[in-house]
């Protein structure tokens, strides 16, 4: 997926830390192209100071004076709508359009706008997209803040990204079957001398015990820490 | 998914505007449960105009003195975290960990732990922890806001509950194979007549043609639209 051809356009944006909160959204999750179609106050401090050090979103995000400007060079344009339009428009999750810019950022530019905090994009506005986005919320109370809005769509992109598969970070090599093993007739062991455990009556001690242990699917210095234990209580 | 059952858990935040946000990130998707573990000013004027018609959250909010409090009826706890601790933790993706919810909420309450703004969890708060969950980010600059953190993981609960699947709206039926049929023949007469389609070297337009249409999967009404125009052109 290529981030630099994805374009988050803010339209007439009333607040200026709303900018700077969405250009932080942005950053987190490696985002740098932002547009500005009118905006009520920019630059202004309070932008800055949502930013929180996402500055350089801020510092290049280009202000212009109509959003033909900044969608004339993108092949997919998208627009983060509430539903309920009176001419029903194709729509995407942020989850399939996520997939979509995963297949197409590489040969499109791609915009996606974000409306006004109060009454969102216009109609004309909308009926410029090839698809309308729509966050999954509440019917009760579905108004997200402008920056929640592009925190959870960049978000959806950085996932479909795949540039964090996560690698099982552990710091020991888990235990062996053969350690479980020897691991568990030592507990068994400590277990009957310490009469705790009635050879003639073993109900499922030893059952529940191997459930729990393996399920928390020990690693190597683990098991070689609870033989420890065993052998200091075997000692006493 | 019991959303009833869910507790987001804001531990030592600084800022009352955060407390605010994160109740209208919660609203948003359906999540009423907030408890604040030693906020350092609550109730505020500024907590109360980020949570924007939010109030409810706020004004249900629980304050306790201790994160045991927050915690001690819960059956799942886990901590959002940056990665990289001493002793790894069992980690889950936000998407993972909303899974795992949709399966166990209704039989377990699950607390989600946000730390501080400036240091995030405790090292003691995230050993209370059964799971960490890591929010996918730009390794350059990982550090999502607050309110934003609880966005994406609330969303993520509301996408997994699945109580928004999207029912294809459309105002009118699709057209039918035959009604597409007759529009193509009704479009070919006219181009013919036009002269813009020589029968004798049709190259591929009515192929591209059809591609076209059948790419928009035109409805009824679309249909009508189109050879009204053709019956248009064709009186002139």
């Amino acid at each position: 997926m290529s981030f630099k051809n994805i374009k988050i356009v803010l339209i007439n944006t009333s607040h200026p830390g709303n900018i700077g909160a969405a250009a932080r959204a942005m950053r987190t999750m490696g985002l740098s192209e932002l547009y500005l179609v009118n905006p009520e106050t920019f630059p202004h401090a309070k932008a800055i100071a949502m930013a929180s050090g996402a500055l350089d979103v801020l510092e290049n995000a280009v202000v212009v004076d109509d959003l033909s400007k900044a969608i004339a060079d993108c092949g997919l344009i998208v627009g983060t709508s509430a539903r309920s339009r009176t001419i029903p428009w194709p729509m995407l999750t942020p989850r399939e359009f996520a997939e979509k810019v995963l297949v197409e950022s590489a040969n499109n530019k791609i915009a996606i706008l974000f409306g006004r905090e109060k009454t969102g994009l216009t109609n004309e506005e909308l009926h410029q997209c090839h698809y309308h986005i729509h966050i999954p919320s509440n019917p009760q109370y579905s108004s997200l803040n402008l920056a929640s809005a592009v925190q959870v769509i960049t978000y959806e992109l950085r996932v479909a990204s795949g540039m964090d598969v996560v690698k099982e970070q552990w710091d020991y090599p888990f235990a062996t079957g053969q350690e479980m093993e020897y691991f568990y007739q030592h507990l068994e062991k400590v277990l009957i001398e310490s009469q705790f455990l009635k050879p003639e009556v073993p109900r499922q001690l030893m059952t529940r015990l191997k459930r729990l242990f393996n399920r928390a699917r020990m690693d190597e210095l683990e098991v070689k820490m609870m033989r420890g234990i065993l052998s200091a209580v075997e000692k006493k």
